[in-house]
Parts: C-alpha cells; sequence; structure tokens
C-alpha cells in the first residue's frame, strides 16, 4: 500500500515521537556503509544548508556537527529518503575515519557464525 | 569512549526496549542503500540461519521474511555489526526490486534545495 507520502515529491519526513529521523551515511566512492544517528528537524536543515552532516545527539542531548571535534567531517554529495520517509541516506565524502574508535566504518565487525556466534574484526590488520 | 561492547569480538546486540535492532541492507554490487528496517532476536538468527534477510513487521507484529510475498529476497553476502552494536548492516543480492512501490531501492528519491525542499525521483525515468 502506498499513499503521498510514500512516492510524492514533497519533503515531508516522519519524524518518530522524539523528534527524531534515523540517518546512515555511506561513502560515495565506495558504497561502504560508514554510520548510522539520528536527525532532528534542525539536525536536517543545518547538513542541507552546509553540506556537512549535523546529527542530533542523543547523549549530549544536542546538535552535533559530525567532526566538530576529531576534524572527520562528513561532506554530503547527495542525500535521499526512503519510500516512507522515516529514514535519510547520505551519500558522502569522509574527511577522515567515521567511527569514534577511529575505524574507517563503524560496521568495521562482520558475524560470524564458524565458531559458534563471534566477531571478526575485518579493520584491526590496517591498525587504528 | 569505548568499551568491549565497542571493540570487541563477542556479538552482543543492543535491542531497544521494543527488542528490536535497525538493520540496512545495501547492495553488495553497487553499493546501493536498499532499505531500512528492523530485527527482533528471533529475526537475527533467522538471518544467520538462512543467509536470507528476515525483519521484524512493526506494523503487522510478526516476522518477516523479506519477499515471502513478492518473491524478491535479498540473499545476504554479509553481515556487519557497528561500534556500539545496535545497528546491522547486510551487504545483500537482491532478488528483485527491494521498495514495496516497485523501486529497486526505496531511497529512489533525492533532496534538493534548487526549488525550495522538494524531492526527484530517481528512478521514474527507468519506469516501475
Amino acid at each position: 500500500m502506498t499513499d503521498a507520502r510514500d512516492t510524492g515529491l514533497r519533503l515531508n519526513p516522519k519524524y518518530d515521537k522524539d523528534g527524531l529521523i534515523t540517518a546512515v551515511a555511506s561513502n560515495v566512492e565506495t558504497g561502504e556503509l560508514l554510520m548510522l544517528a539520528h536527525m532532528n528537524a534542525q539536525a536536517l536543515a543545518a547538513t542541507i544548508e552546509t553540506k556537512v552532516a549535523h546529527f542530533w545527539s542523543r547523549s549530549r542531548g544536542r546538535l552535533w556537527r559530525k567532526g566538530e571535534e576529531s576534524g572527520n567531517e562528513l561532506h554530503v554529495v547527495d542525500l535521499r529518503i526512503d519510500c516512507d520517509q522515516d529514514a535519510l541516506w547520505l551519500l558522502v565524502r569522509p574527511v577522515g575515519p567515521a567511527c569514534h574508535t577511529g575505524r574507517r566504518s563503524c560496521f568495521f565487525r562482520r558475524v560470524t557464525d564458524e565458531a559458534g556466534l563471534a566477531l571478526v574484526d575485518d579493520e584491526s590488520a590496517a591498525g587504528q
């Protein structure tokens, strides 16, 4: 079932009860998913205006320009919204590692069932 | 700040208060983000076991094998979890269009500020 929000051309983000929408960023060159975070309307507006990714930090309870401390900004090349307008996709050029652990991507661990259920760190060999 | 969950090699998903974790799927060949949905522990286990994406349908309140009606399954090539283990990334080979609108990706609309804030449908020219 589809409605106007699903296929129409009016931007109408469906914020959750906390006023947030999920946003994921991937590297526009490689397709690698870098991080998942949340935006409120203010963060979305700032992202659109500056073309630098802004999020709402739930832990700090404030607007957060990604890289404001680390310098590792995400420069937004393309911004997309999904069918029911409750998720955003940012295609970005990262200035540096996206993850707070120093990894290139937050998704640096692969789930494997080779030895029960464990994780494999694909970036560890590259150092951090 | 990091802890064992952030960098350790034990799978320890951080489910929200509803028992769900956000999961995004992208095309392993092209890097295109296809969809964002949610999994509970049962959906994650089924995905790992069958290598076909399963989610928890919040609207229907039940386990949902993506493609169970449409046939448009997502075959999971790689499964990753992020630093704080509250998001999953599935790298998939899609059998058909991932979106319920018939589009290849749910993220078929680009946000543009060229004429105020509107959306551009990048897949419409290709038909649906």
